[in-house]
């Protein structure tokens, strides 16, 4: 036997195939591509033949019904679009709402008899097919049934008018509509044509719906309003920042499909909320995906916009639909901002939250760690883990069929990037159900103990030893998730709702649900170090930046011996992530206390210590840390000062009146020491007013600027104008001003 | 008042902020960036000092230990190897498993006392932090507590014995040992020395680990063995693919860490089974993340290795470590294959499982649509889905505490992309728990309503009427998931595990289970339509490739009255995937049963009709429908046939010793009237030989080739040499040999 075959290689270890890779389709591995843009579609063909036309091809159909004109906005725009609560939308296309009958009119050749036979189809994405619910075809004649229900509700000779109810599950998107006539020979179809789209949302107004929400005035609120205030600051010195959502301006709901389609989210998924919402948490985000915005919190804005500087969410949209590349630049707030508009767009109500201490970045963890020197110092090098001084989410309402019963209702969804984690994994959060975090039920899809720990985690403060030995001196288990704040419905207070996220502090039902959470994996600080008996209390303060101010240290001694307690007060400029970018003040004070003496400690500090130093929004954080020389207990406490930023002065005058022209007036003086350079200012109001901006290359100080902008409303109702001055050396400078126009 | 700024521009519609964006940093979001790579690591000063030096630096600080020798490998390997399992791995470095504790010898320069204060540091990746398990220092002396239990084994003389018990929780991966003498100027350190690098892994045999498995020979299939059995063919005509999973070859254990930091997993993840799993399952793809393996369907394998010509893991695996980049190519078997290495050198318990009949590509949706046209025809421009003939996926064993009592055990982890559902979401799946999936407990992460639907859909034939209208004519609940199978621990005969997946059909368990899963909104089809009077049966055959055969179909009538069946039976070569390349054969007899008649019709199937069609893996699925002539009744019946591949002969002969020369002989004769060309025959052995490979490009026809190498056996025992040959023309030959090495 013989080796007739010619051998080229036998390489012991072999080497990489190198060169291009083939563009792999999907040959072999699947009949169809799936279907994962709404914007592509499939022409459905003009005539469908059920058998092959004779030598002369077919016979005149004159006998059969020949379609006229086809009337989806005109005649119905306004009765559509009331009963379905989309008046509001800057479109030209019929907007309806699932689970909830809209209807048509159809002009044929002749009159209609009861034996013609017809269908509306309707059409999303390609490949439409019966069983994916991408076509559907529609026998308004009472002897068939169609998975939409559809019925003539009117026939007046050759018009007939047709109701059609979409399903309350159906995909949400934009459709086309053709009409079909059935003959013996084949079926004869409308040309596909743009005036024949319509587009279907969720219905919180539909019970069938899984987003059905039974309380209208958080309807109102949490789909219909456009306006909104964000909370920011501190818990204790709340700061609001008003936004546009701008759900309903020209292109944003095009903007938001489009959102979907970049994502490349199958068209069959897209009438589930869970799916909508995780994809859109996922999406918002640039990481991985080229989604929407870019995060950056370092200060450097060029070739893109300040995060403090954004008025709304229409402009962000509209300039990543049309450019097709992520958008610079967002924090927290403008990506829960952004998010609210996708929701409230497509139908799905959502507010967004403000969650004061936020325990971040750390995995599910519930604890941050924070390193002392032996000495009662804080050791930043080896203190890693941050607290935000706030983190902005969304809550959005819907059931929760995939888990047990008891778990639907407000879910919380993230599109801020969690930087730790699970690093290309968790650049999505949510949506996980409130309830099931107030219950430390985190065993439930999707990322409930990650939302558990920013609201639940312990601080606590270690102290390391000279030979990197560490043992935990205190734990503050009440400084994370103080309070969590959204507007309420209807007016423009803000409502509490940290007890929808956990239960008081102290309480047994509190212990019960930490346990639960530790159960399911949720490593918490074990050790309870003995507290100290001198009590360190740091007050509230409202300092306007710029201003040197008094920090006054409340000590009690509450033993009946003399206390002498080595404090450390720093005082630190920080991003609100946290993040300390400046160490401006240290001191170093002993307090020697009486036997159940208090001591106030005062501390001046002084702006120009600070004022070089400022970063972003302009806080100051001030940790203490004390030492009882007796004792050797630590003492520890920490507080944010927001500073107050100069207003924006917005004015608006005219006859309040739709279509009449009126004029508002931006004014601002710089009350600084210092020329501002490099600023933008930007407006915009819902219903009245698409953003603009101004550019000033220079406001010297105590100068003053005034813009005039003239602007004609389109709609009556009660809305807002916000402005925001931004440049480098002064964030979020903002103004707003209420209107009322009349019809 | 004026405006003394100079304005620029006033733009009623901003555009897009264009040119390049900068580079964004973590700078204000983190105070560190996360470490996520093992092979990067920040060094630990020689001298740490306490205090400032005086004018002529430190004194000499001969009184203090020094170290003159660190001793992790030659003196204890074979007792720390032995006792950790890990002697089989082809390192120069110490490899322990966590939980258990290990023995370092350390030489000092004179004499340990009890005074001395000296510590090691155990440290894995950049800047390593005590509270995030990536510094840990040890004090073996008794007054001392560690994170990880130290204590002195044995003094004699100047040399000291310790042993180290990493937690059973530990980080795993590649850690840097130093020794620290503490004196009162400072830490005194070992200079960094990859001597005394090494590596701790996951321990299936430690009661404490997440990954702990009370059952010896499972652990030695499931960890220890490296050469396996992948089933594929169909379920009642089994066939077997030998692969040799490589784990403790040299560098396979680098390139799973390497895999890991590719995929920019933080390290403090890496002690979490759950995390590595899921990340794993990920990024074993190439999808999103330039992941190990590319996937392939389409025969075309230009630039790679066909997925049917791989022998074994290490190849890919050493392929992808060093070029960086994925590695063509591979299909379900090759990314379970693969990923059962990774798993398995990481101490993980895996298994590979095969499901035959798997639904795929449908989003966990419990259904799988067949169109037929009006006449019983299958209309295939409409029939989307598909069923795989197989699937193979892995399952590995933990604990779930993330999730309540009961769920632990195996888990499904799945690498292979699911090309419908979450789009870019779902290039992952699991760890999914067996048992949730058995008992339908769908609502508890990860992915288990997505496995159970693989092996609990129905397959739902619908009828198409001409005007699109869909009716559901037959429901088969018994098709999909029909058998899961494993390789049996220990020896190499199968094992069926479809009970571990789901209660048998037809019992109520299983009814209360799908209902419970409909109940987590996995959509069914609820209509039951008529059952058929009429049984088809299709028969069972053994068809080697390139025969002609007979199919014979059972007819049995089970009524009183006559029945005519008109039946369409169609006959197609697909892809194991369940997608058709191509209709080689259609008959539509028409089949006259008497009142209870049994007939059989037979069909003759030449082998000239399909060989030129055939693809990849070869097989014929047969397709039959027909209506019932007097009720309007459907029937359907459908079969895979394999069609057997000629084998390669191996045939291994020498001393069968450790360390004596052996040879192995491969050799093929080309059975058919045609030629084959561009072939590669691929060969390795687990423990015996790496993979080699040699390249033909002719074979004439019943012309017979041989190939013989040499090799030298690097351990006892019996294990076995796998080789494979492949060509575009024929695909999936095989051929392997047993061989036991004594010592």
């Amino acid at each position: 036997m013989t080796d007739p075959a010619s051998t080229v290689d036998s390489s012991p270890a072999p080497t990489a195939p190198t060169g291009p890779r083939p563009k792999v389709t999907n040959r072999g591995r699947t009949a169809f591509a799936v279907a994962s843009s709404n914007s592509d579609s499939t022409e459905v063909p003009e005539f469908e033949p059920f058998i092959a036309p004779g030598p002369r091809g077919f016979p005149p159909m004159t006998e059969f019904l020949d379609i006229l004109e086809v009337d989806m906005v005109s005649k119905f725009e306004e009765i559509n679009k009331q009963e379905h609560r989309t008046e509001f939308y800057d479109s030209n296309f019929l907007i309806v709402r699932r689970g909830q009958e809209f209807q048509v009119k159809i002009t044929f050749n002749r009159p209609y008899k009861p034996k013609d036979k017809f269908a509306l189809e309707f059409v999303i994405g390609t490949n439409p097919d019966y069983n994916k619910g991408t076509y559907i075809p529609i026998f308004p004649n009472k002897d068939r049934k169609s998975r939409w229900p559809g019925r003539i509700t009117n026939t007046s000779d050759s018009v007939l008018t047709i109701g059609i109810t979409p399903l309350a599950n159906c995909i949400v998107g934009k459709y086309h509509m053709y009409v079909a006539v059935m003959t013996p020979f084949g079926i004869r179809r409308t040309k596909k044509e743009s005036t024949r789209d319509l587009y279907i949302l969720f219905n919180p107004w539909s019970p069938a719906d899984d987003v059905f929400l039974d309380d209208e005035p958080e309807r109102q609120e949490c789909v219909i309003n456009e306006t909104g205030i964000i909370y920011h600051g501190a818990y204790d010195d709340v700061a609001e920042r008003h936004w546009n959502y701008g759900q309903f301006n020209y292109g944003v709901l095009d903007a938001c499909l489009y959102i979907m389609d970049r994502s490349e989210m199958p068209i069959t998924n897209r009438g589930d909320p869970i799916k909508v919402t995780r994809k859109a948490s996922a999406m918002l985000n640039s990481r991985d995906d080229d989604g929407v915005l870019v995060g950056n919190w370092s200060g450097d804005y060029t070739y893109g916009v300040a995060p403090t500087s954004w008025t709304g969410s229409t402009e962000i949209l509209l300039t990543y639909a049309s450019s097709k590349t992520p958008v610079g630049y967002a924090q927290c707030w403008v990506y829960a901002a952004v998010f609210n508009t996708f929701l409230r767009c497509l139908g799905i109500p959502s507010r967004v939250v403000t969650n004061y201490y936020s325990a971040h970045d750390n995995d599910g963890n519930l604890k941050t760690d924070i390193i002392l020197h032996e000495n009662g110092k804080i050791d930043r090098t080896r203190t890693r883990d941050s607290i935000w001084n706030y983190h902005c989410w969304n809550e959005c309402f819907m059931t929760r069929p995939d888990l047990p019963a008891g778990f639907g209702g407000w879910q919380v969804v993230d599109a801020t990037p969690q930087e730790t984690s699970d690093a290309k994994g968790l650049y999505r959060c949510g949506p996980a159900s409130v309830l099931a975090i107030k219950h430390g039920e985190l065993c439930y899809p999707f990322d409930a103990g990650f939302v558990f720990a920013e609201v639940n985690s312990d601080v606590v403060f270690y102290s390391r030893g000279k030979d990197g030995a560490m043992q935990p001196v205190r734990v503050n288990q009440t400084h994370v998730g103080r309070m969590v704040l959204t507007k309420a419905a209807g007016d423009t207070t803000r409502r509490d709702i940290t007890s929808q996220y956990k239960f008081p502090e102290g309480t047994s039902e509190e212990r019960t649900v930490l346990e639960k959470a530790e159960g399911f994996g949720c490593h918490r600080e074990k050790s309870r170090p003995l507290e100290a008996d001198v009590d360190l209390v740091l007050p509230t303060l409202e300092v306007a930046i710029g201003d040197d101010f008094e920090l006054s240290l409340g000590f009690k001694n509450r033993s009946d011996q003399q206390r002498v307690v080595e404090a450390y007060i720093s005082g630190n400029v920080v991003y609100y992530t946290g993040v300390s970018s400046a160490e401006f003040m240290l001191r170093e004070p002993t307090v020697t206390l009486k036997p159940n003496e208090s001591v106030n400690e005062l501390v001046v500090v002084e702006s120009k210590k600070y004022m070089k130093h400022l970063v972003e929004q302009a806080s100051l954080h001030f940790i203490v840390t004390g030492k009882v020389k007796e004792t050797g207990q630590i003492l520890t406490a920490m507080k944010v000062v927001r500073l107050h930023n100069p207003k924006l002065s917005v004015k608006v005058s005219g006859a309040n009146r739709v279509s009449e022209e009126m004029m508002v007036m931006v004014e601002f003086i710089n009350p600084f020491s210092f020329a501002l350079a490099e600023v933008y200012i930007r407006m915009e109001g819902a219903g009245v007013m698409m953003p603009k901006f101004k550019y000033y290359s220079l406001i010297p100080k105590g100068s003053s600027l005034i813009w005039t902008e003239f602007f004609v409303p389109k709609r009556a109702g009660t809305t807002r104008v916000f402005a925001t001055l931004d440049c480098p050396k002064l964030r979020q400078v903002q103004g707003e001003a209420s209107l009322t126009i009349e019809p």
